[in-house]
This record gives structure tokens, C-alpha cells and sequence, in this order.
């Protein structure tokens, strides 16, 4: 059931399947933190195959790393971006931007997901720091597989997850 | 077996998996029509798994949208590209653009097409309008998956099929 | 003299030439302003030959499209955008998006603008409606010049403004 | 004064400055000819300190190349590419195409086109052919200037011009 | 066992699927051997599946198709690029560009490659040939499985042995 | 006159107007002095007017700043890449490459380069570190005419020399 918008209350969205939460987008959502009243980091339910870390993994990663900002929460969902907005009663989804190919995936997505909801919902994109905006988690999955070195793309604390995940 | 190339008459393919066709591929074709003499859309015979709907639905769901197009016909392939426009006496493959990213794609497509087939066969691109370009299948079906706004982005027929799919 | 940032309000500035407004930018700034508590619209003073429209006209013609929106103001600048941004107490800087290209020019001045002010900066990007989304001041110059159709790309007001400047 | 669009005729115009014109644009052009019953291309007027070629060199060199494609026409042009298209009742605006960076200058330039004519005129766009998509007129100027090897860029003809220009 | 770097000689690995090796990268290979002291091409070994030639198959291809180049060596790796650059001393990986958009993928990987690896490994970057830098390996496996025309796009070694595979 | 290609010595140039130096280009001689035996660092002569530094005082500073590296010579030329390279013995150019919209300027110019010179020239892509990938030339000329921090995208040394050229 969508939760309502509260009158001048500034509310977003952060969607992604964050399997696991690199460097870069944790430094997106430190400076989305600061542009709305409150977030919502949602976490994809992309199932178990596809996925290296369930959900709930990826939930309590995130809700570790963010527990400095008090007006960012974490959740999952499992459906359209634009519901999980509506069930937050967000206005805006937050995206950051890591290159210029980034935009030919992420553009048509805006307006549809402008267009596709019970109400209009805006997206606005953030610019990670150049120093990580070039990470992937995809990239981080096969360095963790093969034990490349981690550390400059995550957090000790993923680092870790990672190691006793592919042991 | 190839068809001849009449003299003097313009024959273009226009291929894709229109899984389902969505307001984008309906502007291209509707512009690309004017452009030749006759047009044969080609509806790629994706297996079954792959696509949402089949190609006899898909060849029927055009059909039904492109009737008061004379010049145009629809017909299902399971091929080479080349060897579709060859079947139908084409010289020219006609796909559409949306953005920059899609020449990555296309262009390279377009140029094994040139070289490739039994005789050349050119690539036009035709810019679909910016109101309807960002629109993609995928999007779309996602969308109907999970019961979002259709409207926007495909014909009410369209939409009314993709809900009798996705109940 | 920098502005102080004052605790809980959000200030940004929009920064361009305008040269003049099309129908693009109004619609970004449209959006921006609902995003910030205030947004500045910054017109950079491109020196008479450079521009067609003075500053002042420029102001002038921004003013009248946006004073339905009460949170906006318009003002002239001369100088770096982190200045016009230190100078209204402003944290963010907005920039619309038209497409991938465009991410060229933006990410680059995006991570400058971070790091060159006195404060952090921020840029946010806002993706403007596809339908308008094409638009350039350059190209709406150049049609003016020559006498096709204005009102698809700017409003009957610029339209006219562009008239009488170009008659 | 705009000529009629004949009924059943397929008219286009194929603009550019072709300063001088180079064997991508002739590749291209080529390829055109083949797609439209007549084809006209439109040397843009730039003025002299900006154009190493005056318009009528430029004509003129153009109009040798091309002597062997019979529907091919030659004609100056100073105005906006839909005003010239409406001159010669052309419906269509051809373009090569070279790279993914040309479409972020190119789709605004076909979406104004196509609304800021008297009648609606269509953009479509040609691969050039990939041997010789990536040569530029602005290269070609700068290697003649400095006495570096021609022939793999432009015509005999072309090169003995730029010599002649560029001594 | 990571070899050692000799003092004073430059080894780079060129990583790739080779599923199989096409026109284009033969063309980079042979560039980048004048590059490098030793260049070590490094197959890697997708599962039997997903690739279309076992990977025995494509050194075999590579090996026979670059035995005139008496400092270029082909072997199979299964890991990290960055753990082959080891087990051969390479100090660079050599990755052949083809267009703008190969960049949004290749960017990110060169940094994190750069990064991850227990000595630095540094990526460079050789452009292709333009007339055969559109071909990929999936458009070729696609071509044979259709039995379109061939030649234009891999040598008569590899036609052979996608005939064979595909008859 | 051209130099002869000493056999065995691998010799590159490295073009560019640093118009001044910044901490990309640094980054990336630094890289591509390993690769090469030789490299010369070329500073096109870009007139007065249009450079903010003359030739000789670019040519200062980047002595200054590359003096810790024994095979790099920095020296001025006013003419075509090709021909500087041949006055060098050089049978490379190494390039920095910043974003994906580089590479719609770079790769035009590499194919250009290879075929027009008087001997083949490859030119090969170093990427800079993504911390100072996106720092340019220009920008840095209108952050110190503004007085805006300059640390962050150049050496002491050359913010230094910008604050007594825009005092």
C-alpha cells in the first residue's frame, strides 16, 4: 500500500542489487544523504542463483556501512522501482553516474519510471568521486573468486564477507 | 530460395523481436514506410523461453497495428538478417535509433550486413521521435510484469495483450 | 562575499547562458525547484558579440517564464559557478541532461567544481523530459535567424523576443 | 520559394560544407543515390576566412566527383538545411554517419529539422563504409597545410586541388 | 607461481576469448608485437557451453595464425587477468579498442586491473584497423551458424575450421 | 630532416599544447616512460593569443616537472604529429584517454596518423589514474583566472606560475 507524501518533507529512493556494496556506491549515497530528508537504500531480491549474497546478506552489509547517517535507512523489495517509491512515499530516485555509457541504460529508465507510476516520480542522478566511480560489483566478484586484492574497491568489512563467502 | 530485386522498386526489411512492439518500432515504421516502396517487417523467431510472447502473437499484434499501412507487410524469420532481406528482394535494412549507445550496436551489425549477405545490402537509420525513442520492449515488459502504467509507453491493443499474459 | 549555508534549507544554483530560454531548461529548472527549498537561477555573462541577447534580456526573459515558481529567483553572474554558488550559500549545482554526450562535458566540471570552491559543491543532474530534452539555444538561434518555426522549441514569449531581435 | 514535393518521387537533400570533400562523404553519397530517385547535395555558404575553399571551388570539385551518378545534383545553399530541402522539394535530409559522438550533435539536428520546416522533413542516416567512416575535411586541411600524404583521404583530383590551394 | 620481471625487457599478455579469433584482433596482436619484447596472448578458458571452440581449439587457431611472429606465445589461463600478467612477468595487458562505447567496459577494467593485481599491471590501449575493427566474434559464430559469407571477416584457417564446426 | 628508427630502440612522442600541464598528462608520461626507451614530450606552438603560456615557458615548466625521468626530452614543434614523430625516429605517439568521448576525436586522428606520414605511426592509449583523469587544461585556465583553488589539478610549481601569468 503506498505510504503517503508528506507535505515538505523530501523523501528518495536508492535502488540496486548492491551484491555486495562497493566503495562507489557507498560514496553516492553519503552525498544523496545530504540532498533529501530521508532515504531509502532498496535492495533488488535478485534470487539466490543469480545473486552471490542473499538479500538478507546484503541488507545487514549495507545497514553496517551506513549506520553514520541517521536519515538513511536500508530495505528490500521485490517489484517495480516505482512501487518501491510508492511504498516509502518517495518522489525521487537516486542514481549515480559513473560514465557517459552509464546514461544509455539509465535515461530511458527515468522516463519510464516518470512516467509508469501511480504518481510522477523524478530521477536525479550523482556523480560518484572519480577515485571509485569505476567500480563494479561484478568486477569485485571475480576479483574475490580468484583472491585478487580488495581493498581498494571495498570496504574492510565487505572485504571480509567476501573472503568467507568464496573461501 | 532469394528473390529477384525488381528494377526500380525499393525494398527494405525492417527485423526485430518486437516482444512486444512498444510506440518506439510503430513511429520508425510508420516514418520508414514512406522512405520505400514496400516494407517487410521481420519478426525474429526468438524460442519461446526467451520471449514472452510467440511469434505467431507478435506477427499478429503488428499485423493488427500496421493495417492501415498499404505498403507494409509483416513475416516471421529464423535467419541471418542478410538472408531475410534476400528472401524478400531487399537492398536495405531499416532499424531505428534512440541514442548514442545504439550505434555501438548497430554499426557494427550494419557494416557484417553490408558484407556478408549473397549481395550488398545497405543499413538506414531512421530517429524515432524523442517522445516515444527511450521506450524498449524489456522496459515494457518488466512494467506489465509487476502492473505498472502501460499506456505511455505501448497501444491500448498492446497493452490489453500484455495483460492477458501477465494476469 | 560568500553567503552563509543556513542549517536545514537547501540552496542550489542553476547555472547557463539561456541565449535565450528554450523549452529544455524550463522544464529542468521546473523540475529542480521542487527538489530544493531554493533554487538561483545563474546567467552567466557572455560579453555582447559572443551572446545575442544581453544579460539584462536574458534575466529579463527567464523572470517572466518563471515567476509562477516562488522558491526561484534569477540573477546575473560574472565569474567561476563555485563563486555564484558561494555567493548565494548554495550547495548544489543542477545541471539538466539531455543525453550521453553531454555527461562529457558535465562529469569533468562536476568533479572540478567539487573540489576548486571554498566549500564542497555538488552537482546533481536532472534529466529533462525526452520531448524537449533536444533542444539548444544554439540551434533555436539559428532557426530564429532564419525565420523557421520557433513555438515547438521555445515559448510564444522568447518567440517573440527572438522576432524582434532578428526581424 | 519552396518547390512542390512531386507525388511518388523521393527527393532528398544530402548537406555538408565538403571543405573539400573527402572519400567519406563521396562513400556516402554513393550509397544515397542508390536510396532516393533524386538526390541533391548542398554545399553550405561558409564565408571565406572560415572556408579554405570558396563555395564555387567547392561546387565545382564536388560536381566532378559526382559526374557519374546521374540523379545526383550539386547546389550552394545559405540558409537553414529545411529551407534548402523545401527549394528543392525534397522530403528527406541524408547524413553519414561515422561514429557514436556523431549522434549526440546529429539527433538534436534531425529532431529540430523535422519540426521547424513549413512541411515535415525526415532525417536518415548512412554508414559510411568503415575504411574510410573515421576521415574528416578538418584532418585532410590541417595534413595538406603540412605537406603530409593525401591520397589515402581524398580523390587524384581533390589532392591536386588542395595542392594548388596550399602550395 | 607469479614469474619474476626481468630487468630491462617488456612482456604484456593480450587477453581474450578468441571464440573464434577474428580479422580485427589479428590486426592488434601483430601491432602491439612491435610494442612489446614478448607478448604473451592469453586465451581464456570460458567453459564448453558457453564458447563454441574448446579452448585447445582457439590456441591451436591462434597459434597457427601467428606462428610468423617469433615473439608473440599463445597459452590457456583460468583466473584473473591480473594473475596471468603474473605467471608470465608481464608488466602490461594490451587490449585492442574498437569503438567509443568498447571504453565504458574497458575503462573500469584497466583501473581495477591496475589496482588488484600484487604488482602494478598498466593497460594500454591499440587501436584496430578501421577496416576490420567492427568485426566481433559473436557476429562471425552467428554468420557460420547462418552459412553467410565469411571471408570478409576472419582468414581462410578459421572459415575452415567454423565449417567444420558448423557444417 | 627525419631521424632514422634506431633498431631495437623503442621511441614514442607524446603530443599535446599544455597550456599548462596538468596532473592527467603527468600521470600519464609517467606511465608511458616505462613502456618506452625513449619518449619525447612535443609541445605544439599554439600562437599567443590563443595559449595562455608561450611555447618556451610550456616547455619550462614540464622540464621542470618530468626532470626525475631520464628518457623523457620535452621540445617544441609547430607542425604535423607525423612529422614531428619522424624528426624524432619515433614510431609511436602515445595518447592519454580520459572518458569514452575521447576516443570520437582519437581514433579519427590515430587512423589518420598511421596512413599519412612518410613511414607508419601507431598510436597507443594510455589511461590516466580516474583521481586526475578528469582535469583539463582549459578548466584549470578559467579556476586560476577566477582565482579558485588550483591545488587539486596541478603541481605547486605550475599553480604557482599560473598565479604570477593571472595575478
Amino acid at each position: 500500500m503506498p505510504a503517503e507524501r508528506p507535505e515538505g518533507v523530501r523523501i528518495a529512493i536508492c535502488p540496486g542489487s548492491f551484491d555486495p556494496v562497493t566503495r562507489g556506491p557507498l560514496d553516492v549515497i553519503g552525498r544523496a544523504a545530504r540532498l533529501f530528508d530521508r532515504l531509502h537504500v532498496a535492495v533488488i531480491e535478485t534470487p539466490a542463483p543469480a545473486a552471490l549474497f542473499t538479500a538478507e546478506e546484503r541488507v545487514a552489509l549495507l545497514r553496517e556501512e551506513l549506520k553514520g547517517l541517521s536519515t538513511v535507512e536500508v530495505f528490500r523489495f521485490d517489484g517495480l522501482t516505482v512501487a518501491a517509491a510508492a511504498a516509502k512515499g518517495a518522489g525521487w530516485i537516486v542514481r549515480g553516474l559513473r560514465s557517459e555509457g552509464d546514461l544509455a541504460y539509465e535515461l530511458p529508465m527515468a522516463h519510464t519510471n516518470r512516467l509508469c507510476g501511480e504518481r510522477e516520480v523524478e530521477t536525479v542522478f550523482v556523480p560518484a568521486s572519480p577515485a571509485v566511480a569505476f567500480i563494479s560489483s561484478s568486477l569485485v566478484r571475480e576479483i574475490a573468486a580468484r583472491r585478487g586484492k580488495l581493498d581498494p574497491l571495498v570496504t574492510p568489512r565487505v572485504a571480509e564477507a567476501l573472503r568467507r563467502k568464496l573461501p
